[in-house]
């Protein structure tokens, strides 16, 4: 940012103009850095001219897996954000008295040109939504950008839009991600051509973030993040089992596993299932 | 955690597990910092046996603000957590298509153990609405512990709760809060008293994980940190101005207060009428 002319600091005030304003840009991806695919001319076309980047959303879903993302890519106003399920009726997420309301049904989406598929503590349950699967599949297979963050990458793989990709999940849950024949990395962000995968929940920030640099540009980005006020100051050193060590890391790892049990007693037989369905049909 | 004992680790281990389950600790507070204040007899008696946190919710909200800390805190649901509004109609949100609906009324809660009031960013749009200030007023000078994030203090200010105390609240508004009496503090979590303040926006985040360390004990901090994977990567160091630079603070700083003159063009004038009024009625 030293050297910056004068058109390229006009361009970024009059960009940020349109931070939580009605406006797009002409100037779609004018600065995508280096090691991104090139966006077909579709991601231009979209509705009202916007891309469309629509989250699949559905019952137990993880607010913040979905709100850290959408905050951040709504900043700029230049992306046509959807929230999409079968039916129009709201869905409970795992917050209790938090619903979001879909704002589109899959049959009513047909042009996606960036997909994100957010997790949930218990993404088992979700593998026996096989519309979803389907559509997932249909609209991840057209798309520009194949995205998701935490456990929405398993959600990915069960659609078989995963076979040969590296990509990141929430740390707890690594092994069950090679069962759709994804590699999994143990990274916060993985960038493997058009996929781009967050880890667990809080990772949907520097997703984001992520994505925004390689969908738009780092300007953008830096804006977002200045927005959001993104200077993490975390108080306890615990974020990955690595530094959280073994007691920690066990009590948070059973207390997820109880949960998932208790909500889906079968989840290992639906996982094989569900893994044998991607070769069978996909 | 090097030296942690049988007792110490079976209670973790427990208290874990009840993380997404039905329980209860008995033993609240049982290892509160020595900075924190004691906790009423109150804190333990409210809903079901649990306290009662309850986050403030309006038109305009930016739901990443609520969303991070709600999260955090609601691992181990030991809190009972409301969303509190003057009626149960859904609110819209900064973000285009979420809606929240209130969980209960400013007339239907009469107990707050732990009051959050989220931020805006345009918080001065809400300064009109008296009943909500009026409420905030009442709930916060009977609660143990007031708390806000982003422009949330601000808010909290015009309810007169932040004479005299140190805050956070957004970059680019630091100013504002001294008008209401509070003492701004550029950091990213602020503890004064029983005053809790988050700077911007996914400060939100770091303020939970404290508040939770202060009102529960470090250990349930820590599962929740590791349960949300927070060990963050920002993908740029443009989350504060000192970082960001002057070309991308001076833009956003512009994005933001064209957004707010545009929707309220007379906010100069309403920030010191708000000013005004707690000194003449708190």
């Amino acid at each position: 940012m030293k050297n910056i002319s004068i058109d390229r600091r006009n361009f970024i005030i009059k960009s940020a103009l349109t931070i939580s304003s009605i406006g797009s840009f002409a100037n779609q991806n004018a600065f995508a850095k280096e090691h991104s695919v090139a966006l077909p001319s579709a991601m231009k076309a979209s509705s009202g001219g916007k891309p469309t980047l629509a989250f699949v959303i559905f019952p137990g879903i993880t607010p913040l897996d979905m709100i850290g993302p959408a905050t951040v890519l709504a900043v700029g106003e230049w992306l046509n954000i959807e929230y999409v399920w079968r039916d129009l009726l709201p869905v409970r997420t795992e917050l209790e008295h938090i619903s979001f309301s879909p704002s589109i049904t899959f049959e009513q989406l047909d042009k996606v040109d960036i997909l994100c598929v957010p997790g949930t503590g218990n993404p088992y349950a979700l593998l026996n939504e096989l519309d979803m699967l389907d559509w997932i599949h249909k609209a991840g297979s057209k798309a520009s950008w194949v995205t998701s963050v935490c456990t929405g990458s398993i959600l990915l793989g069960a659609a078989g839009l995963l076979k040969g990709y590296k990509a990141a999940t929430h740390w707890s849950m690594m092994d069950n991600l090679s069962k759709f024949g994804a590699i999994p990395v143990n990274k916060r962000v993985v960038i493997d051509r058009n996929r781009i995968t967050g880890g667990g929940v809080t990772a949907g920030i520097d997703f984001g973030l992520t994505l925004l640099a390689e969908i738009k540009d780092e300007e953008h980005a830096q804006i977002a993040q200045l927005a959001l006020q993104y200077n993490p100051k975390p108080p306890f050193n615990s974020g990955i089992p690595e530094f959280a060590g073994k007691e920690i890391t066990n009590a948070t790892r059973q207390a997820i596993f109880s949960n998932v049990e208790k909500k889906t007693p079968d989840y290992k037989e639906i996982l094989i299932r569900s893994a044998k369905r991607i070769s069978d049909i996909y």
